[in-house]
C-alpha cells in the first residue's frame, strides 16, 4: 500500500539474479539432495539466485540505472543474468 | 513456452526468501555502501534475499509442498520470509 506518495515517492526496485544455465550451482545441488534425502526424489533440478531490493527516492530513469548496477556491481555476467522485475512505490 | 506438455509435464516452483523487515541484512548494507560510493547516495536500503527455482514432474498439491519445503529446509522462519510466486510449466 502507497501511503501519501505525493509526499515521499520512494520506489522499491526489485532485482532478480540467477546463474546462467549450464553453469554448475553446488549450493542447488545441495538443496535437491537434501529434498531427496526428505523423500522428493522426484525432484529433479534446484538452483538458488538473488533477490535483489532497492529503495530510492523516485526519480527519472530508474529501470535504466538499476540495469547499470545489475552490470557493474550486482551481478557477475560471465555466470549469471539479471532481470529488473518491477519498481513499485513503496 | 511449454513443448508437450502432455508428455513431460514438468514444472518450474519458483519460491522468494526474504529477510524480514527489522533484521539487519550486512549483505545488503555493503551493497548500498558500494552504491553510494559509486555516487548513488540517494539510495535508502538495500535487502538481499534468494530466489529458488524447483524443477519437478507435475504432481498434485505442489504449492502446499513448497510451503513444507520452506518450512523445514529452505528458509530459516524465525529471520526470513518465504514467498511461493509462481508454479509454472517447463
Amino acid at each position: 500500500m502507497p501511503s501519501n506518495p505525493e509526499k515521499t515517492s520512494r520506489v522499491r526496485v526489485t532485482i532478480l539474479v540467477r546463474i546462467r544455465e549450464g553453469v554448475l550451482d553446488p549450493q542447488g545441488e545441495a538443496v535437491r539432495q537434501a529434498l531427496s534425502d526428505m523423500g522428493h526424489s522426484q525432484v529433479e533440478d534446484v538452483r538458488i539466485g538473488k533477490v535483489i531490493e532497492v529503495i530510492l527516492p523516485s526519480e527519472p530513469g530508474i529501470p535504466e540505472k538499476a540495469r547499470e548496477w545489475c552490470e557493474r556491481l550486482l551481478s557477475n555476467p560471465v555466470v549469471e543474468r539479471y532481470e529488473v522485475v518491477s519498481v513499485e512505490p513503496v
